[in-house]
């Protein structure tokens, strides 16, 4: 065994070709032994390999930097700097994260979740080192479909023009998450058919010096061509070619299934556990087969992430001309939503919320200032969802909900989410963005509108008094749980879905002032900007009503435990009931 | 005259060459006379009249639609599309913007006024075109430096792969606002050069077809040109050289100067009137020039608008390698900015608050969860700098107050700006964000500090009782304004001056609940998901004082009156006074 006795890089440097052959085999038994047992992205990890190996050979890292774009094919590289125990010992699997974290280690430059950042962050070091008179290499390694990101076409230019010494790794695995889209992949191809040397090549195109390695998965290959940039004086893309999935039969016959994987058998690549079908995916799935076939201008948009509602090949098949992929280009994605709704069809763009953080500006100004009626779908909307850091979806609320012209919806349902989608990709009037529950009711607690059309009309789902709990999308089942366990104590509380993020029902909240003395705004989001912050301003100026905001605070949590997370911050029925039954004493 | 007599692109399509270049000539003159009046982007715009003719004589718009990319090279456009009168007639100079606007023409497809969207929209309306099987052309015109910017190239590529017809007018007058960077214009200079012929071509390595037009200021050559794409079937890149300023020699021998320019001598080109220097500007540029000779690690980082406080050609040649303009590729920039701060340097990033807008994702991600001790200067903050819808200044605070570890603040006057920058540049705990002030303080009321690392600790401006007025950062004059006519009625009010954008100062705020019943915030932003909000949800807990929020409403407007637009929303002292007083009785 090599990969256990391996606290550092200096410790691979003096292997020989043998050794470093034996330390791949070892590292990937040891990475689909893991992903067998806890999952995680083995696809990119196991095409990486030799990359990691011949980088670690050739650059003295920390020293050089290299920084992983998107950073979910880090794995081989935390095996190599000091973490190699989380890969071999199941008792301390849980000891790193999917990602690179500096917390972790000093040879983790960024913390790293979205992708197409890394040449703009490799510029940046490149800029420090150059005004200190430093002279470390930086390493940015990109691939895996972010290259159709705009933020790295940026960075390419911007490389492109720098007189420095700047290293960019193309992974190029001839695959994205689902599938890699855009005119440059084709042009890619042409590369790797021929040798690097086919015409209009986009890095040349950008400026930047290219080299082409033809079997990316041949560590002595990559350690030749490494060892001829390093301490280059001028930028330079390195286009290496290398097999996602590589070792791992199942994973290498279906790239896309086996991107990121659960936990699985190692013998037949069967699931372990077969995982519960999101309800709320599933009946968007549905309604949008259903109105493809049923209006043939309708048109739903991906972003590389099949749509974050989980479309199969057998979906995007049906779906044909009415589904478009842009690759991994939100900020596209949105603008050419607003064409299409401009063009007289009707869009959706899903993806989650966390990658909607990239379009506030395609947003506002495509879409909300022209009123553009497209339709836009968040998913991953929950303290519940994803809980790594560059990952959280529940910052939606207070990026989205201020900007004019937007209507933002939270449905607490099934029956409401589609009711509401359906309503929105009729409607001509204005553009809309919906967020896809993630838990809350599992069957609607009241009849669901055929028309959405008149703004920030609130549902009143229980009728009391005294205090009145206002839950927002996934929230409004907490709310009405809350007002359940407040019933056994004899207080019989007014229970509200706003269902509308983008403005408040005031002439509710107003009738609302005449019976109850405290309000509470229960949402799956931060407080900061959220939709309570609204309802204790229009409260505010009146002063009479008591108004009390729960959510989380403005904070980043790292992989932390969901259900400790919202007990921590009072987000359960019995901690709520027992904070009004204290306040109304 | 032909000018005057055209009301609609059908009324040149018989013209000969002759009178082609008769209409050209009466464009340039008017566009002169116009601009040499009331100012504007006279640049871009004479680069650009024999393109536009040529366009309108071969395509038929509305029903082909021709999409204007940052749409302020849209003037010609405006005058064959039935709004000469608005070009030649003083009287009518106000009639039209300065950016393509449907609510104008139905030959306006959308409002633009941010770089590099023209090729995502494009891209939906051809989506659009094939769903409803029609066949109109569809044509994004880009250039002048929008074509670095990511949703740009997003678009080339996505564009790249569609099977349809889209063309693509690269206008390239080797030029952006102040200069065109990064690699790609190293390229595009060699396409010139050769005639299109040179290899590495940008657009066909992104899988676009291509072709070149050496003389873009020639009408019939691009007439040629664009009758041969004309019902194309695939998407087609033409790229035209063209001249910026072309026809009025102090522009083209000054093509950054002229880019934009308030009213002149037609003779000597000189201004009709010197601006009064912006003293917030004034003093950033005086500390950024003083700052980058004091510490060699200082950078300042521009993307394409000299950084928002416009500095000359003579300030980035002193600041040597210590000023870095990526170009139009704000996203770049701000995830550069984190990679400098990472690497030990001190970078500030500056622009205009608009454009910010588009980094959001890069804030949260490469700078906040990061801890990245970037300083990013947000500039033309406030409701009385830019009056166009594209451009507004006041939606920052919402935006970005909200992203944890991010420490925003709202200086008041000169000094206190300085002092907070200064501060800012010094430490390294923070990534911080600057609100320039645009109007406010002459000179700051009280002394500044030193270290403003106790977060969220504000400035009691004056003592009082009553009420208290919590003005912020621009604002924080018309506070104190609205206090002193306060005091004329008896009437000693509190003003605090909160600085922190991104926290409260709950101590104090406590405190003031002992003595004040009524609490005013005021800020020069939207009231929706702003600062205000925050104060009335802290004391909306409590119920025991009221608090007033003053700002604008979430709503997009366009070409307004700042003074107006203020009287409306009761942003003066006396109306604020007058409120205070009907409230306390």
């Amino acid at each position: 065994m090599y990969l256990e006795h391996i606290s550092s890089p200096a410790d691979i440097r003096g292997y020989t070709a043998d050794q470093r052959r034996a330390l791949a085999q070892e590292m990937r038994t040891a990475l689909i032994r893991r992903t067998s047992m806890v999952g995680g992205h083995i696809g990119p990890n196991l095409g990486i390999i030799e990359t990691v190996i011949a980088l670690h050979t050739v650059f003295d890292s920390p020293r050089d930097q290299i920084i992983f774009d998107v950073s979910h094919q880090c794995y081989p590289h935390k095996m190599l700097t000091g973490r190699a125990g989380a890969y071999l010992d199941e008792a301390q699997y849980s000891g790193v994260s999917g990602f690179t974290n500096p917390e972790e280690s000093p040879h983790d430059i960024f913390s790293i979740g979205h992708t197409s950042t890394s040449i703009s962050l490799a510029t940046g070091l490149a800029k420090a080192r150059d005004l200190a008179g430093r002279s470390e290499n930086i390493i940015a390694l990109i691939g895996d479909g972010s290259l159709s990101g705009g933020e790295a076409l940026e960075g390419l230019n911007v490389a492109g023009e720098m007189e420095t010494g700047l290293i960019i790794i193309l992974n190029d695995n001839d695959q994205s998450i689902s599938e890699n889209h855009g005119g440059m992949y084709r042009k890619l191809k042409e590369l790797r058919e021929t040798n690097g040397a086919a015409p209009d090549n986009l890095f040349r195109a950008m400026g930047l010096a290219y080299r082409y390695v033809a079997d990316g998965n041949d560590a002595e290959a990559l350690i030749a061509a490494f060892t001829a940039v390093k301490d280059t004086r001028r930028p330079v893309v390195l286009h290496i070619h290398t097999q996602k999935g590589k070792g791992l039969s199942f994973a290498e016959a279906d790239p896309e299934g086996w991107h990121r994987h659960a936990p699985f058998h190692i013998e037949s690549g069967a699931h372990k556990k077969i995982a519960a079908p999101d309800p709320y995916a599933a009946a968007t799935v549905d309604f949008v087969l259903a109105e493809a076939q049923r209006n043939p201008n309708f048109v739903y948009l991906s972003a590389g992430i099949v749509g974050g509602i989980n479309l199969t090949p057998a979906d995007r098949a049906a779906l044909g001309s009415q589904y478009v992929d842009v690759g991994i280009a939100e900020e596209h994605a949105v603008a050419m939503a607003a064409g299409v709704a401009r063009g007289g069809a009707r869009p959706v763009f899903g993806t989650y919320s966390t990658f909607f953080q990239r379009v506030y500006d395609q947003m506002a100004q495509d879409v909300c200032i022209n009123r553009s009626p497209a339709v836009f779908l968040a998913t991953g909307t929950s303290l519940y969802r994803s809980t790594d850091v560059t990952h959280l979806g529940f910052y939606d609320i207070s990026i989205f909900s201020h900007i004019p012209n937007l209507v933002y919806l939270a449905p607490t349902s099934v029956a409401e989410h589609i009711a509401v989608l359906r309503w929105a990709v009729e409607q001509r009037e204005h553009p809309v963005m919906i967020r896809m529950p993630y838990t809350g009711y599992d069957e609607s607690p009241y009849p669901v509108r055929a028309d959405y059309g008149t703004l920030n009309k609130s549902i009143v789902v229980t009728e009391g008094a005294d205090a009145a709990l206002i839950g927002v999308g996934n929230f409004a089942a907490l709310a009405s749980a809350a007002a359940a366990e407040l019933a056994r104590e004899g207080i019989h509380a007014t229970v509200v879905n706003p269902l509308y993020l983008s403005g408040l029902d005031t002439a509710l909240l107003d009738a609302l002032k005449a019976n109850h003395r405290l309000i509470l705004t229960i949402e799956d989001g931060i407080i900061d900007g959220g939709f309570g912050q609204k309802v204790a301003a229009f409260y505010g100026a009146q002063g009479s009503v008591r108004v009390k905001n729960y959510g989380l605070p403005k904070q980043f949590f790292n992989r932390y435990n969901p259900d400790e997370l919202a007990r921590t911050y009072h987000l359960t029925a019995p901690q709520i009931a027992a904070d009004v039954l204290r306040a109304m004493r």
